[in-house]
């Protein structure tokens, strides 16, 4: 049954199980409405991901329903939650996988503020601290892609290579987040909703201060390397 | 005591289950506050249709307590429920039935962000994809009308008869949505308020780019027949 | 002990009760934050009221620790609660009962956009259907009053007299409002709320479109004695 | 084991429980995302306090993961949680409780309105009753700062020192709180973002009516002495 090796399966097993219970976290953190959004993971050590399927209510994300794919984002049969389809966005998980090896962790939802910045197809500057933190700069756009093939993808890749953000706006469509695992692809999808939503709001009372770019390296140097309880180091 | 033989019967029982665990999703989504609000579902081969009693807590509502009514309003006497007064907007569910055979729920809310919408008599443009996906389109303004007779039943039918749209937006009232089941209805009475709130606040920070008509159209035809685990078909 | 007679003193331990279990409505329908916020319900039958400690947590507002007043906002003493302060709103409350004899309960909050509304000392106007129905009209303002003496309950009840809705914002203050009793109050509490958020944002969005008179006057008649399960009746 | 004698471990203890308790009400109040914010608080009779460990899940703030401290950010060896790294603004809070002996406790969040107002560094101007009977007056803005040494807590000390506020918003950060102790520095924190939220709304609707001096000082004397259910006096 197991095709995988016993090493391989026991990372499976705890991908599928922090996948499932990671989407927990969009809905505790108001980040998606009815079955949107997903999480997916890649398998350490394999040319694999875990991700949820397609149109499945939030309450019934067990592991053994989420959904093993090849990195081109074929569903790998007999496997559990074969027999259903796996997020439409899968296509688009793959090809980041595909193409940036360092990437453990994709996220995509339709977060209000996030998806706010997308439809106008604008950059959110960065003027608070937090952002130069996390995000290490502006959080960019990425161009007009339609669902289902690899154009989605590019476009992420394309946004996101040589740059310190992890979340990229797809514009009029939302945020998608990498990260070096699916828990560090999680936090920045609720980082950039907590960021769109702060600089909305400061730039509808008026003008923005901006963080000069010595203050902002700075920021960012400094949290991807002291914050936490254990050096994190930036993803790139 | 059974007035519709055991086949009508067990499609009423599990028609009202059904309205009273959706009326959870109102609350869970946020989308009415004190008793507002109301979810009803056609019971399936029958001229028949179940709704919610007009006034009640939303702690309150147990299956017995929904009330069955015949396609014009009128309550079945002595079935459970049938002591009460039904929903105030019995009569525009009614009218929905009678004239659109197709819909099997309609859904009734002031959520915040659609009403907005409604106050000002403006249709919300499609310039996100979920929108796209989800309404193939921007969705429509429904004329004033006066609460309790047959003027906002036609208002419905009026605006959503032809369109792609199962959300439209009772001027100076709020959101009436339909679907092929009740399930359906509250779903997109969820995502109304959501691309209501999203679209919205896009257009408090600037100018928004509009998603191409054939994008649209390709959006929208894909996830009516590919998202989610089995082919849902758009509604007409 | 007891000071009423079995009759009254059964009275008030109903009211202790709804009053106390009805500020779990002011958190549930976040109104309030930390120990801001207060209910009151008269005392049928006697000129007595029942009113929230102050500055107490949520999390400690049980029947015995409401505060029985006299009309004057005289704490009753020897009576369960006595040995402490009660809302620092009890004048405006206590002057409400005296001069509003119709009424039977106060509640006061600091409501996110009812206060906004508030602080820049602008009505609320009608446009939407369910403002209508509840408040029969626009939301009026009472004038700027220092808290701590009878002034408030002064604005109050000068701008609620004559006037359809039961809610009033106090300039640069918050929103007071009335009901038949405690509940109706609470209830009133919410609802300006929700209509003051729905009208600011559609506000925001361009220009309202106003409800004719004599339909405000037609939804406000229907809702007052149809609606729910029993004829309510308006307030005055 | 016991390095400070029995009667200061007591009140270390108590500490610990309050601190850890204390960061429930920040998720509680929506202040907060991820790991973000912390509470401390000084250890009564003594030259320590006490800090949240840094960038670890809410769900995991037990007593003994708190971090105690000396009044210069050092961790304290050998005694519970000081295996790990405090949080990432430690020498900020030192900085405060070296100054400002009065100080009991210190929060700090990037709740999104405050957060808001900082990052147009802009003072929220004293127009709700409510911010004159917390604050006094005016929120103030401290200068901008980088985080990780002494900048913050003086730019906290300079905008503080003879100032009404408890709360000062650091220009593109966030906001402060002091309190006498941790509770009053945690209520702090979630009336700065009340009272950011309902001005920055109140302001996007038009004019803002001032309160005039006299009032705001009258409003500001009375809650400080009167409010409550024993007198708190003002901070300072």
């Amino acid at each position: 049954m197991s095709t995988f090796g016993p090493q391989i399966e026991v990372a499976i097993a705890r991908v599928r199980a922090d996948i499932a219970r990671l989407h927990g976290e969009l809905t505790a953190n108001g980040l998606v409405v009815w079955t949107g959004g997903n999480v997916s993971g890649r398998v350490p050590g394999a040319d694999l991901f875990v991700i949820k399927p397609s149109g499945v209510d939030y309450a019934d994300l067990a592991p053994e329903n989420m959904i093993l794919c090849d990195l081109h984002g074929n569903v790998i049969p007999e496997t559990p939650g074969s027999d259903r389809s796996p997020s439409s966005d899968t296509a688009a998980h793959a090809y980041v996988y595909r193409n940036l090896p360092e990437v453990g962790g994709v996220v995509h939802t339709h977060s209000t503020y996030a998806t706010a910045w997308a439809a106008r197809g604008e950059e959110i500057p960065c003027v608070i601290t937090a952002m130069a933190d996390e995000f290490g700069g502006p959080i960019p756009v990425g161009r007009f892609a339609i669902i289902g093939d690899d154009t989605i993808g590019q476009g992420i890749v394309e946004a996101l290579t040589g740059h310190r953000s992890r979340a990229v706006l797809m514009q009029n469509h939302g945020p998608f987040t990498i990260g070096k695992d699916a828990r560090d692809a999680v936090k920045a999808a609720v980082m950039v909703e907590d960021v769109a939503r702060t600089v909305h709001l400061a730039r509808q009372g008026g003008e923005l201060i901006p963080i000069p770019q010595e203050a902002i390296d700075s920021l960012f140097n400094r949290y991807q390397n002291v914050y936490g309880q254990a050096p994190q180091g930036a993803l790139k």
